[in-house]
């Protein structure tokens, strides 16, 4: 790291930090310009003493060279990992479309959707028993008996499912039922949740926090890792900006930026990140131009009759005509759906 | 509710919207424009049903009238809240200045700490126990140990805590000991979280999550109170946005719009908004002229030594200053601190 | 537009506005709710009067119904309109490249890009003669002799090009040279620069303002529409988020919502969206696959000498190779490159 | 300025790097440590050679050291500038208060408010005659005529008054007027409209940006004063966030970071921050105590009749009522209003 000292830092000042430094075991470069002072600092400790430096009288500011995440890094793994959820290969060159309601409402509406999908292509089940509501009035999921239901309708039809987990107590439970887990949006930075998942063997798609940068979203994931669940699969599904005509904005350099910075495999989730139906199929034309390994999506039987986000959620004959349109994508990527 | 129908709806489309609405037991009032239609929704239902309409074919949007929160808004009850923390009351005329460590490291460091922020005007303390860390490789806080420093100073110094609570597990443990129980910025949306201290007797300190809308944030204060814990105090803290010379961007208009649609009172953290020890003093300032009912400040015995936020720690003597520098805004305002 | 009182309007208030809407001239819609009154507004005047309504006492908000822009939108013309500049057509199932450098620096800098991205496929040659930097001791560029270096090269080596103008007082000047005008980011709401171009019969690319919404970018296009130039090229370059891994974020979603709102063609420019070179390629493909109509790229013969924009500018090999990987995604998405 | 290395950067690259750095006449510090190599340079240059130094092969990122606005800065002159408006100082401890209606209508509306705010206390009129508005079809101001309104009523009351010039072109003509010029934020980085005032000799009154930071703005500070024209006031007026309960959101952190960086003096517009007129008197409030040199308010004799901004304009009663209620907050500044 580098430590940038005021103009007016003085000399007592400067030697202080030096002698901090040197007394925390770093080795240092002193460089002395006509208006600042800088010192180049070398070793890697913990991150806490970054700030404890920059907390002392006559320091600027600290300038961080190293990335702060490890296991999650290139410089930790050169190839993409392929995260294996019940032997669908996240990160391989075929594209893994998860597809399913926001909220599993019963059986048949699950049995339905479950062939509807597999039909068209997905490769995994999407559906929500734990619903992470904005209201507290609003439908909250059928939790164990949606569970239930998702592990019926998967045998049966033969379908891998994801599904989310919202409580650090439900884990045990989750990981029963599922095949992989969801971290949402919204508990990005529940680290408690995190390394709860982190202690299990499923793999987990962690979805991008609604502010988060790249960087927190990838030291979200190390605290996944670091509990040595290393099977974690991010997903993209918009930022929040001033933008008013999407719900979020959906950061597509976020995959390139990603994927020279992590191993880790990405997906992108466009019914959420737009919150309209009529733009998933554009966005996930670009998500796969972008070098995304799969996709995310809503389907409803009955969209209008959705007990949450009927408005983004495509129809079994809109999802089948999408998943066609998205093929001649892949291909020109040279991939498959 | 409104809903907006597309320029180009047919007659069999606003039909089907009509019936609908009619069938869920919905008044309605019916207005056909030369270019667009729009009808009025009268009565009040469940969100969800917002939702359902809005899939419908031919709908372009719904526009809602009401406000999504009931129990913390200004409708449900005009007065301001004052809420009971051990004695101390938020929301009076007295401004209540909360200061301490951003996280307990020793006994000593926080027996210092009470002494000097008590002596200085702080009517209660803050400290954290469990930590919630960007990286998994920070000081993640003392636990249980740490909440046994807080209540055993505590009580020598004769000034009540707050301490922040991260995991739904840990509540009964953190309620046994701390006076108030703050939910930090990155659990605003933690709803397991937020139903876990609303089923308390405890007073909770509800901070604004980093990219979140006053409305999120008073939805956020609703499941609290919809478990019939009314003791919500809501903590301004700074929200995300592109400026890069302060930590975050304190949204002091916050404020006045929150005493204008809730009854629940509200502070300010000007340590974590500006991350800037020198900011605190003209935010503090601020805040109080912008009609906040206290302050959370970070003080810590020996800053460039702290374990976390050393840079946006105050000294002892840094933190009287401030105190004294406060007192005439204060009185400018009609209020005592 | 929808007039929504507060809850605690008087009948005299109410009264009140409704008296003012019929003296405007507008039909009225009245809807007494149990908790609010909300009028509905019929008639199309002028966007000043909604402002006139919202100030009256007793009103909570207005909420327009009618997208403010009418020359810009579908409404007004179906079919993307196709802008012909100097032979090539924007907007045409053929997507058209655009590819130089930031800044004109001199002739034989010029020569050399035309003559390399003519080669690998561009239709059009991009440089800048006037430039605005943020730092006034940066170079400005070499404005009228760069104007004459882009003429002469063009039409030496056959191809069209785009520059910038900056200064009403210059739009003269610029037309007098360029094959297209550009507006840039920070000029998107110069009014009176907008309503000079207006005035011209030289196509013109209007680029997205730093932290403009879609609606707000679409009325600057009518500003200049509304003076009678209808060749106008929409240009995303990225808006302003707190992410900072890339220099802006390229918001894709635009794109799709142009095209349900608009009859402009979209371009996007990938190299200022991210300031990074390794970008452009993800970016270009995944903007083909959102349904963009062309692209802007930067090209450098010497990105490291380069008096602006190197990072992000790419070699002639890149920008060949460039091209040659986005043939397949246009041939999926059925159009030309 | 610091530059960072690639993790693989090779030799050759380095070597090629420090090359380039002493042929441009920089001195430089070499470390090298276990996992990057770190240059530090030495010398102050022209900003465009960093860019070329980060278009190098090998070069990770370049960390700037030094602050890129010269005259500014704090470094420049310690002490805040006291410009003088026709004889009102603007950065003295007396408060400026600048009220006035959004845009001159007529003569008689003027007369009136320039009477009312000057009773109640403002010592500068404020009026647009040039109106920059989002839609073409907005009322636009009535140019020379109303800066023709705007200089009678100001010497027939005796208050001067500042007004927005839009067009460098009508520099000329509204410095023959006008005591003060206001740059509005859509402008802030209009550069030609910055370097045609700054070489005027008229005070210049610098909004603030929608999006930009607070180095953009005092870089376009640096453009007015490079050109020689030294009475520069900055105008804090919010900011574009996702946040939609305002119109804005107010960056009160901004002014006591300003008061760090440089000696101009800072004011702040609570009426066009919020878009809301009860939102007034408590931002306004907050300003003084966060430590600004005056205010500008917007006062309309009838806002519902405004032809512009009426939902956010005082009336005369309610603009008294304000000033009387920031006189205890400016003696508690030690400042007087």
């Amino acid at each position: 790291m580098i430590v940038v000292m005021n103009e007016g830092a003085t000399e007592a000042q400067i030697e202080h930090v030096k002698e901090k430094l040197a007394a925390l075991g770093f080795g240092i470069h002193y460089s002395k310009g006509v208006e600042r002072t800088v010192l180049g600092v070398i070793g890697q400790k913990s991150p806490g003493l970054l700030e404890s430096i920059e907390a002392m009288e006559g320091v600027e500011k600290i300038v961080p060279i190293m990335k702060p995440f490890k296991l999650a890094s290139q410089e930790f793994k050169r190839e993409t990992t392929i995260v294996d959820v019940s032997g669908v290969k996240i990160g391989s060159s075929k594209l893994v479309v998860m597809a399913g309601p926001c909220a599993v409402e019963n059986e048949e509406q699950m049995l339905l959707t479950a062939k509807a999908v597999k039909k068209a292509g997905a490769s995994m089940l999407r559906g929500g028993a734990f619903k992470p509501r904005t209201s507290p009035y609003a439908f909250q999921g059928l939790e164990e008996d949606g569970l239930k239901i998702l592990k019926q309708v998967s045998r049966e039809v033969g379908i891998p499912f994801v599904t989310e987990v919202v409580n650090p107590r439900d884990v045990d439970l989750v990981v029963e039922y599922a095949d992989m887990l969801q971290i949402g949006a919204r508990n990005m930075q529940n680290f408690t949740l995190l390394k709860e998942v982190g202690k299990t063997k499923k793999p987990v798609m962690l979805k991008r926090g609604l502010a988060a940068t790249i960087e927190e979203w990838l030291m979200a994931a190390e605290y996944i890792l670091s509990e040595g669940n290393y099977d974690v699969v991010l997903c993209e599904r918009g930022i929040r900006t001033y933008e008013t005509s999407t719900r979020n904005t959906l950061d597509l350099s976020a995959i390139p930026t990603i994927k020279r910075l992590s191993h880790l495999p990405v997906v992108v989730d466009p019914s959420h990140a737009s919150g309209k139906r009529h733009l998933v199929l554009p966005l996930s034309r670009a998500a796969i131009a972008a070098g995304a390994d799969g996709l995310i999506i809503e389907v409803h039987p009955d969209p209008e009759n959705a007990l949450s986000d009927g408005p983004q959620s495509l129809t079994f004959d809109g999802f089948d005509e999408v998943m066609k349109k998205l093929e001649p994508i892949a291909t020109a990527m040279e991939r498959q759906i």
